[in-house]
């Protein structure tokens, strides 16, 4: 199975080191055998038809900077969309997150996917832009588009919904779906202000020096809204979702809640076709009330009642997990095909 | 889809009416289309292999205590097994647990699986005693043998593992898998002692009169070795699980571990080829750390770091939903054939 990587950052490397190590598991227990015929960074471009040498390309990744320097005599690569023009059946889109206007994103999953190329992708700013158009084109073009990266980290929240409920129906779900402000929020309940427990996240790498993604719910609110279209067939973007960022919360706010036993956390909801995502106050008895950088999700089901996954919502080599399960899904997919 | 119903209690009871209820949606969504063509209980059975009327069969058994009634004339079976005699796909092994020796399960499916019958058990006897041999017989007659119902009632805890986490390998869980003796301790918690606990969980219907096969563990234990089998691959009967109660646990140990942040819970685990369930002081902070009558497992995997399910562990119609879930995937293995 031939793949194209297109953005080589944290997630990429993992996912490269992961196949790279497990090889030969993947190869006998999933029928798995991943060739990345070429990958894309900012700065360059390594391709190999008949695959690139890993090790080879992690190094000159690490000593360089870019992946630009695999071929010495450098690789010329025609105007216009590297997704369209390599061979290959699956495409990884794994560029940072834009929720401004999903670029580079979209463009390079709707390339790939009008020349035929299945797409796994762990950027949310696609999906949280355009899920139901995305989904309507890999339709069109009998392709899948797989995402389990976007939501939950390593944390299979989207498979779980979509594969363990079968034969029931998902009514609601809530969740935290953000491990930045549920560190933050955490840090608060300890007795930090906000502006001292972001410093502290920054610190430890837990925040973006630019931190108002998080903070004003707009990461949270693109995973709402990918869960509601995944999980629960609405048809919604992130525009739609009623948006609170959790930079108003104070600690008397905080306090008043313990007092009551109960705790402020950045609750993103999904019921009767609403999407919010507010600094919400919930029991500390509920499942979902969890602490540090984890994100935990409780789905309403209309026969198996009410069930929460919980785990870490992030990290790279957690991510580039999900990209290899979506793979193996693919594949058995095509197989069944 | 033809069915076969072994066990009219609860289950089977939820289960009818839940394929009663939502027909149309089976088949329109699932391609489902299930009749029971024979259903069987302590006292009597009903057959009718154009399938079996439902709403009549409900009624006769709530009357009449049995479904024997169904027929007037009275239905002649031979001699010998009737999972054998009756021509159906799938057979429904919904007979109480036992866990000394798994009869009448084990006879039931093996009797089934022996004639070529697809076999849904929620039975966690058959399975805690001989998982090993039955898994065999299952590949050796080339069909499938159910479950889901056994850990976690309608909480997909064994289907989140199998199917959520493809591509990685589990190499550890625990968790808590009885509700009844979660209640127990929970109840303690707040001060009362275990046989007042435990006097108070049976008033509400959470424990059994003979409360043993749930306070001392079986229980849970019966569900560790399960989930170790089909999860982990190991090869393990409820023989080999490391097994304390909870009736030993003292208001004072609970104190104790209330003081440093803790709780007891009996906690079932599965590590480096040792099973055990023991009562084990577990960190508030621990998302395991669940109340009332919920169930909680965290799965340890290589690659995509710890998760936790939670959700309650039983109930009629959540057991139901997961047979359903079963039957469904049956329905999508066999046509893929």
């Amino acid at each position: 199975m031939r793949l194209t990587i297109i953005g080589f950052g944290i997630v990429g490397q993992s996912f490269a080191k992961l196949i790279l190590d497990r090889a030969s598991e993947l190869y006998s227990v999933y029928g798995v055998n991943p060739r990345i015929v070429a990958c894309v960074d900012t700065k360059g471009v390594a391709i190999s038809p008949g695959g690139l040498d890993l090790r080879r390309l992690l190094d000159i990744k690490k000593t360089k900077g870019t992946v630009g320097g695999y071929d010495p005599e450098g690789y010329k690569i025609r105007e216009g969309s590297i997704a369209e023009q390599i061979d290959c059946e699956v495409m990884l889109e794994l560029t940072p997150t834009n929720l401004q206007n999903g670029e580079p994103g979209i463009s390079n999953i709707v390339a790939a996917m009008r020349s035929g190329k299945h797409v796994i992708t762990v950027n949310k700013g696609p999906l949280a832009l355009a899920f139901p158009s995305l989904m309507e084109l890999a339709d069109y073009n009998n392709v899948m588009l797989r995402f389990s990266g976007t939501v939950g980290g390593g944390t299979p929240i989207l498979e779980f919904a979509k594969k363990c409920l079968k034969g029931d129906k998902i009514t609601s779900f809530k969740g935290i779906l953000n491990g930045t402000t549920n560190y933050i929020l955490t840090k608060m309940e300890e007795g930090l202000a906000f502006e001292t427990a972001l410093k502290d996240a920054q610190n430890r790498g837990i925040a973006e020096a630019l931190p108002h993604l998080d903070t004003d719910g707009y990461d949270a609110a693109a995973k709402v809204s990918i869960v509601a279209n995944w999980v629960m067939g609405m048809k919604k973007t992130i525009c739609d979702v009623d948006r609170i960022g959790i930079a108003g919360v104070t600690l008397k706010d905080i306090e008043e809640a313990r007092k009551r036993h109960n705790a402020i956390k950045l609750i993103g909801v999904a019921e009767q076709k609403k999407l919010s995502v507010k600094p919400t106050e919930v029991s500390k008895m509920d499942p979902i009330c969890v602490n540090g950088t984890l994100n935990a999700v409780t789905f309403s089901s209309e026969h198996s009642g009410q069930q929460t996954i919980i785990g870490r919502g992030a990290g790279g080599v957690e991510t580039a997990s999900s990209v290899l399960r979506d793979l193996i899904e693919i594949k058995n997919t095509i197989y069944e095909i």
